[in-house]
């Protein structure tokens, strides 16, 4: 289904994921011939993308030097959401050598919000983290149309709708600069370094303020024609439910979300129906999903049906996702994966019944291992790809 | 997202699509050097899969020759329906040759249908069709193993289960085979020669006994993990609906497909509901879409209802469709197609409705154009790229 990546882009993606490597393997596990190598590999010594590391041990013959990812190699990862930036700086292995998280509101537009990443990354720089950047990856939460760069109609992002992130990224460090949306980079950070390393066709769902999914096909992330595939949160899933901040009525994220749960705790708790939630809203104005969680592990039982009755939600839109998608795995993160097991069992049990056998066959639904780090991690993996192209 | 073909496949779907073509015009249209190109097409010409076709118009400087798929090619399409046979022999060009259709029920079995296919195939060797078949493509209504060429668990498809039908088909004819899913090759079809021409992320639904979807991502048929994908007429969509073939309560194709439609409208005659269907059942002991659709024509409100309810639940599923894989077309086919506009408009309506404005600012939902054609000819363009890929 795919053509084969150039032999400097697969060279470099394997110096970063298994490290150092002599040329002699390195020739063998891609299947280039020994000039084939040898030139690309003092190209890219000349580049300053790969650098000597030594002697490798003897396979019998002549002694093979090792190869590494250059030492020098940056990247930043930033990942934008509803409320907070996440950044981390890598090295040239996607190690972070320095990460940030603060409270942010997207809602402050992109002129603040992109000022602040440039003070995060100018601290990262005074505390030796990098000297210069080889490439910046973004993710932001709305729709992005991925060859222009920018954000375009996103719901919960007033100001940023077409706003030239990556020109101004660009500019701004002088490197490649690559915007995706904040699910898809999730997606691909677990694809890389969590649960489901080297999946080809996998979902990957959050649920946390908003409801999205990454989708991975083919060993990518299918974008969608406007870049807005995956944007199942506005499905409507019960046609008397309540209104949506689209407008809409019975949306999935209407019903169970962040910010859904929260209400339907508030409810619970002023109803007298839960002393779990009861008892936490003596000290608070508002609840949140961690009181339902925490009441859920005490056994407090309106906690442990408000979280079902949001993962039957969730798994009836999954089970028509199986249907039509037929992936290998489905990867439940995004904050309301911390409601964790009681949660999982939900949705599994629908998704299994509801499918048909052939598509559940074989069919895990696990959660994100990587959590909060997901989407920096992908953010990583997205600049680094695009660097190591730019190095042809 | 996608490699580039080589360029001999390049070559050959070029003459096959779109006829004689200069060695001069050749080379620019795919970039190839003369050199390259001219070696290319050699080699084509020794294989007999391309043959000389006389002098170009003069382009001003020498007069280059045209060169076209071989006369000679002849490819079988066959497309297995629940209740159907059709087949298509064509030549290169993927015109018609020889076709036939008759009635055959697909749980005769696969010795039965495919010895029935032989016969017919037969018959065209002796109508003078072809003295041989160059590659042979078959869809089946049920899940494929694409890569195993074999049934996968078809429900409605017994004695079929991993039945070798392109072992079967490669030894009886000397040439290659390839299976398919009946719905996705009917998506292929229509994408090569209908409405989706050129078209590279859409959805064809077909709606007839069953109700199906192929899925067509970045320019190929995406088929699942496990050959599933597009399996839409079992999702759910009323908890309380009848009961469906496949064991579950409320799936979309038990709520409306051929055979709920016929079921439906039977109800309503007996009922007396329906003046036109009720005239309809006095020669008849059943009724059937056509029934329907010539009611809805006559102005019978039943028959509209009938009609416009299942465009809504249709409809309903395709909105959740869209948020999910934000294609850029639906293609509406299959034996209920027949039911036209009002049903087109029902689906419209609910799917500009429900999805979000991003993903449908921009999406025509039409009827299929090849209709009942639409499958051998897929089956033919799938039969095709497989002899060209084998002619390396």
């Amino acid at each position: 289904m795919f053509g084969a990546d150039a032999p400097h882009l697969r060279i470099l993606r394997l110096l970063r994921d298994d490290g150092p490597v002599s040329r002699a393997e390195l020739g063998d596990r891609l299947e280039l011939t020994r000039p084939r190598l040898l030139a690309e590999v003092d190209r890219l010594v000349a580049a300053e993308m790969v650098a000597e590391a030594g002697m490798a041990a003897s396979r019998g013959g002549r002694r093979s030097t090792l190869v590494e990812i250059h030492p020098r190699l940056r990247f930043a990862a930033v990942d934008l959401g509803a409320s907070s930036i996440d950044i981390e700086v890598t090295n040239g292995r996607l190690e972070p050598v320095a990460a940030y998280r603060e409270p942010a509101d997207i809602r402050s537009g992109p002129k603040a919000i992109l000022q602040r990443v440039s003070e995060l990354l100018a601290k990262a720089r005074t505390d030796g983290a990098y000297q210069r950047l080889d490439a910046v990856g973004i993710g932001v939460p709305g729709p992005v149309s991925f060859r222009d760069g920018v954000p375009v109609s996103p719901p919960i992002m007033p100001g940023w709708d077409r706003y030239p992130v990556r020109e101004v990224l660009t500019r701004e460090h002088g490197c490649p600069a690559v915007v995706d949306n904040d699910v898809n980079i999730m997606a691909i950070g677990e694809r890389h370094g969590g649960v489901a390393h080297s999946i080809d066709d996998f979902l990957f769902v959050k649920i946390g303020t908003g409801i999205g999914c990454g989708i991975h096909l083919g060993g990518t992330v299918y974008r969608g024609v406007d870049g807005c595939a995956g944007d199942i949160g506005h499905i409507q899933v019960d046609a008397n439910g309540p209104v949506c901040s689209c407008g809409n009525t019975g949306c999935l994220e209407a019903l169970f979300s962040g910010a859904a749960l929260a209400r339907d705790a508030l409810a619970a708790a002023r109803a007298g129906d839960s002393p779990a939630l009861a008892e936490r809203l003596v000290d608070a104005t508002e609840l949140s999903a961690k009181d339902v969680a925490d009441g859920a592990a005490e056994g407090d039982v309106v906690c442990i049906k408000l979280i079902r009755e949001g993962g039957r939600r969730v798994g009836g839109v999954l089970a028509t996702l199986v249907s039509f998608a037929n992936p290998s795995m489905i990867v439940i993160g995004g904050g309301l994966a911390q409601l964790g097991h009681v949660l999982l069992a939900e949705i599994r049990s629908v998704v299994y019944r509801r499918s048909l056998p052939l598509a559940t066959g074989n069919l895990p639904v696990v959660l994100s291992e990587l959590q909060g780090r997901a989407g920096v991690s992908g953010a990583a993996v997205l600049a680094s790809d695009m660097a190591f192209e730019q190095a042809s």
